[in-house]
């Protein structure tokens, strides 16, 4: 089934029509050229290429796609390979070309009146949001890699980020998309429209499929009024109960503005600390529960400044955490006076990998759960991590549910003394008990695919098979990624280490 | 392909098969008992059902779903029959089972913490929105039907409705669902989760399928706070461009809380007010172009009431239309100044149907287009129809492009002299030449098959015909709908027609 190698001859007239598509520039062979695309930011896969296509248009990922057929060589798609699960790379079992959609930078529509960009799928995500910001609206996808992320591979696996509460993932930004099906078929589903009810929903089957069905090469997106003011704060609460208590305070009383609510435990921060000394706990005493609170509005009433020089979202902000604190839901609270002090915070949050990766996090799970499970999830697990030798720490998009568990070695122990599969079990279990999900948002291209077999609800995947074979019947588009498509096929099991 | 009518032998052992799943009492064969699961609300559709199984349980639609597989028999979901595509019932050409859902009306799980319902197929839109509203939230989707719709025809359907440009459609909604998939297995994705990126978006490729990929029998639902206060107006503009901006500057100025932006120029509101004298013109002048407009917000601060009574909302939104009106955006405007003025101008609103087709409307479009091409959409479109002898009316649901486009003759012309195909297919060729959509919220059912295949974009149907193939090879699940499956297999090609 699988194609380990395919024969010299075949792949020599293969290479020939190739660069007969995109020109020998754009078709790299050399091994130095390649080594960099078989690898993405996890660092934990890596497969040469048989070669890297650089189409510049979407014909030409069309002629490419319908080689790939004709010649029975699969093909990976890829982006800017800022992935942690090994998608856009090929999988070790298997020699691909990779199809990087670099050159397809375009931006090509900015409709002012139906607040809608259209653009391809190599442009860079902050360089569609400078772009975007330039036409006095926003794009408001929001994570660490979008500096080199593109929008292709954020589509196709359907990236989440710390915005997601107020503005949802990528699915939920994505009016229409244009791709090359597995067949070289271009599927036209550029649409700008707000309501079509005319079939089914290819746009969100594409969306999240990792490019497994296709290659996603261009989409029209939604853009946003830009906030006009922010509220920055960081909290201290006693428990997860009281964090989400004051979170449906904030949300209630705000109509829904919050845009992030950032799980940050005070040994998370210490963590960051220590590995940064320039970087300064927000709070005085320890945060036991800290929280990254954002609250933005693009409504000219909330950024009007009253006679002390504040903005109104702050002060009504303000007001509402003082009532909390009144009422000792709130321990602690701190809010950024500036631009500055808000730019520290977020330094802080962003730091969160480093910090815990040189703490010694030997994993990183995925993970999210229905906000009312969070509390018991979190007591459950680190009893669990506990019961095997490893101490946890966690962070997370609370308010999506979502949390990046991370476990570590106890004091003076070495992880890889520990029983770690056992553990990742005991705790992967418990979130399917609580009917959770084990990858939120990082995806599963092909490091989570046992989790696949083993949590994902069995007439689930049995449709996504079906539908894997019938739209890429020999198996070449992304081969190996997403859906085991037999229990013999099946990845590393582990969520991300560092 | 088609069953045409089965044999008599197997439908009696058929039948006594669905008696043995839900008993005698829920499995209809009287004529008289049956007759009404026949036809939809447009009254354009209708056949006789072979039976009509009223299942109580998922596992009661499972054990049927495997019945009509066995037997080879056809199935045809359905839910409060308020569609106009003739989507829930059967085809004149296809004897079929109807499976009603009207007995799955549980009320699974109201989650506080997450703010999500869980709720069967069966329950009526109207119902949920009270049991949420008791839990002091709000399901915030809005359409004429909601008092006998059900959610599972609602999301099978993706409803739109008159709040979508805040809220979405039901597709944006809807966080999980559980289904029956037409070899009966039951696909479990009732998650309440925000994140989850694990495989393929079952959910998605269901909703909107309107039942020919699998039967919904529940689904988990986001739910919102309760608005706490509405401003409504009706504005008189020059054009729509004007409308456009307005609709713009609204948005902007509150933030995004405009709940409905509703088109209705003066030709429709004399139309009302002759089919019901009580109805009075909320402007004093003729609106040319007339727009409903509401704005909502859950803050407590734009509740507030000043020194006048006023709300904050009121006031603020007010101060924004005086200075539209001042700019001449606005040509004139009022201002509902409490509850039942709110409730005329919705009653005239909900009245546009029986009020143009009392005027003679013979046939309604439903489509939607980016909002750049609105204006001259209909501008082109009034031309064409007159060209064909017919006048026209046009309502929608602006802010979302979408147009419900009406067709009468003129001044004493029967429509039924008029050539009412080239005039359909002129307007039809305009919306697909701005790309469109042909069917923006009511859907295809069996209605529109003929545009299916003479405008959705080529390559997108035939990824839909494998999708159905592959998971429906019988083609038993209500079979003929929605996907045209060879070009033999056509509708009326009408729209809705009164």
């Amino acid at each position: 089934m699988s194609v380990a190698k395919p024969k010299a001859d075949t792949l020599d007239a293969f290479f020939e029509a190739c660069i007969g598509v995109v020109g020998p520039r754009h078709f790299l062979q050399d091994a130095d050229a390649v080594k960099p695309y078989g690898r993405d930011w996890s660092g934990a896969y890596f497969r040469t290429p048989l070669a890297v296509a650089l189409p510049s248009s979407t014909a030409e990922v069309s002629d490419l796609v319908r080689l790939c057929a004709g010649h029975g060589i699969p093909v990976v798609p890829a982006g800017g390979r800022t992935g942690l699960c090994g998608g856009s790379v090929p999988m070790r079992e298997r020699a691909a070309l990779v199809m990087s959609l670099e050159r397809m930078t375009a931006i090509r529509e900015m409709d002012r009146v139906g607040r809608t960009v259209t653009v391809e799928a190599g442009c860079i995500l902050e360089t569609l949001q400078d772009a975007v910001a330039e036409a006095g609206l926003a794009f408001p996808l929001m994570f660490g890699a979008k500096g080199s992320c593109m929008i292709g591979g954020a589509l196709s696996t359907n990236a989440g980020g710390s915005n997601v509460l107020r503005y949802g993932n990528a699915r939920d930004l994505c009016l229409g998309i244009e791709a090359v099906m597995p067949d070289g078929t271009v599927v036209n589903g550029l649409s700008a429209l707000r309501k079509d009810n005319t079939g089914y929903d290819l746009r969100n089957l594409l969306i999240g499929a990792e490019g497994t069905l296709g290659i996603i090469t261009a989409a029209t997106l939604k853009t946003l009024p830009q906030p006009l003011v922010r509220t920055t704060a960081f909290l201290s609460v006693s428990d997860l109960d009281a964090a989400l208590t004051v979170l449906h305070r904030v949300q209630d009383h705000t109509g829904g503005a919050v845009e992030a609510f950032e799980f940050m435990p005070q040994p998370v921060i210490d963590a960051i600390c220590t590995y940064n000394p320039a970087i300064r706990s927000p709070l005085e005493g320890p945060a036991e529960i800290g929280i990254l609170l954002e609250v933005a509005s693009s409504r000219p009433m909330d950024a009007q400044l009253n006679e002390e020089g504040a903005r109104a979202l702050e002060v009504d902000v303000l007001t509402l955490l003082a009532d909390l604190v009144e009422k000792e839901l709130i321990l602690d609270a701190t809010i950024a006076r500036n631009d500055q002090q808000r730019q520290d915070l977020w330094t802080m949050r962003e730091m969160v990998l480093e910090g815990i990766t040189h703490a010694g996090v030997a994993e990183i799970f995925d993970i999210s759960l229905s906000l009312k499970h969070l509390s018991s999830f979190v007591a459950t697990a680190k009893e669990q991590a506990a019961r095997f030798g490893f101490r946890s720490l966690v962070i997370g998009h609370l308010g999506d549910g979502n949390l990046h568990y991370a476990v570590m070695g106890a004091e003076g122990q070495d992880p890889a003394d520990l029983p770690m599969d056992a553990m990742r079990a005991a705790i992967m279990d418990e979130v399917a008990r609580l009917n959770g999900s084990f990858s939120a948002e990082h995806g599963i291209g092909q490091s989570k695919l046992d989790q696949m077999l083993r949590y994902k609800d069995a007439g689930q995947l049995a449709v996504m098979r079906r539908i894997k074979s019938a739209l890429d019947p020999q198996n070449l588009m992304n081969p190996g990624k997403l859906i085991p498509l037999a229990s013999t096929e099946v990845g590393t099991g582990r969520s991300w280490q560092p």
